[in-house]
């Protein structure tokens, strides 16, 4: 279905360096809270209670960023989440981030779906696939 | 004994907000980071042991702290650690922060033993307690 | 007037620690989330141009907190900030952070106004004075 | 010269997760500071210095990273630091991520060099460039 999640957070004076820039390891907290909010609202899965009830974390196995134009304290910065791969056990997600239209950064981050208990991958629970799936940019 | 724990610790790009000085809720993480290598080279007893091990936690019951001069990025913060009351299942931590010899902030810092299993309070264990008294400050 | 800001916050997976509660210097960065909102929303005057177009900063000068009760990912903190003292270049900001109703902690976290250029304490300018005695609690 | 620069640091509470490994966009913080530190002591050319007072910044252009196992709290995190690629502005740099001799993660990292008064890319300074080129990793 190609679904976009929008997700808007406001930059913010911890956020910051002396430089007056976001540092560029925030970015990847505040993606964090996007996948958080997206498990929550877009997959109606919160996150917690996949850890919690099901016991399935989410490590990222690896994740890649470019980061084009700097953003400040009293911005807001618009990530669009979709899903650029899926796999058995693991997901690519893409997240462009922009200010104003503008895209100031782009990251993919793969998340692999890990039984807790075993420390080993586990499929993607079948209930929640159909629902990935959705964000499934096409290709 | 009236033993004092030294502690430096460098102030890196990553403390620093956009006025260039410590933001400072980073403070409680330096501090945080002193108490965790004063429990493994001043008590002997590693914190991730504690918790793994023995199953004991240190929450942080109340904190105060004031903050007289700012400290910058390349800056050295020393830390001067000792112990201004010990309770049944509690230890009250005072903590001096100084640059080259002048105090910067104070924090005194409340900390509960707690059994992580049935998360209520337990007393300290009798092996700790003699070596946490060394570092209690003369009234 | 007494008036209260109330300012509701996610608790994420990042803020909390292997104990599966908020690690304890994150409640100061959500408390100062709330100020910035509180400058924002309740004074009318976001920090960023306080500190950009005005040249004021808002350093912290001293902070109490009491952690009674932890919060656990996914929990909503709610702060209910309000003023408990008004100096002449200071505020006094008093943190009730709550649960579904129930305190869990507690902060008063002591700001004062300084001119950015001279790095000197500057009476809390005129327009806003008013606006911040409207959160001043009754004694 | 085909220099490494080695940098060991513990991991700590506060790095870590509710699953009691570190959440990773802490590793780009850790990162940050073993470049930090080869600034200081494998360059000669402490950040603090460069940024204020030959006014030059290192931004993040773009990041890379692979997390192969998980690094728990008490860990030891040893970095090897080595230049992948030197550019006239920017320079490429390569960390293996290891643990008691076997690799956890690899980040890629590119940095540029900025005047920080124009916001525009500088060449590196001629005195800095041979330092680098130290620790060019041979192709």
């Amino acid at each position: 279905m190609n679904k976009i999640f929008f997700h808007d957070q406001l930059i913010r004076f911890s956020h910051c360096d002396p430089a007056g820039i976001v540092y560029f390891p925030r970015f990847f907290d505040l993606a964090h809270a996007t996948m958080e909010d997206w498990f929550s609202t877009g997959l109606s899965q919160p996150l917690p209670d996949l850890i919690r009830e099901r016991r399935i974390g989410t490590p990222t196995v690896s994740v890649q960023c470019e980061f084009a134009k700097p953003l400040r304290m009293g911005d807001i910065l618009r990530f669009e989440l979709s899903v650029s791969k899926l796999g058995n056990a693991s997901v690519q997600l893409a997240y462009s981030g922009k200010k104003q239209g503008v895209e100031h950064l782009r990251i993919l981050q793969t998340i692999a779906f890990m039984a807790l208990e075993s420390g080993t991958a586990t499929s993607i629970p079948d209930d929640l696939r159909p629902r990935i799936e959705d964000y499934l940019a096409a290709q």
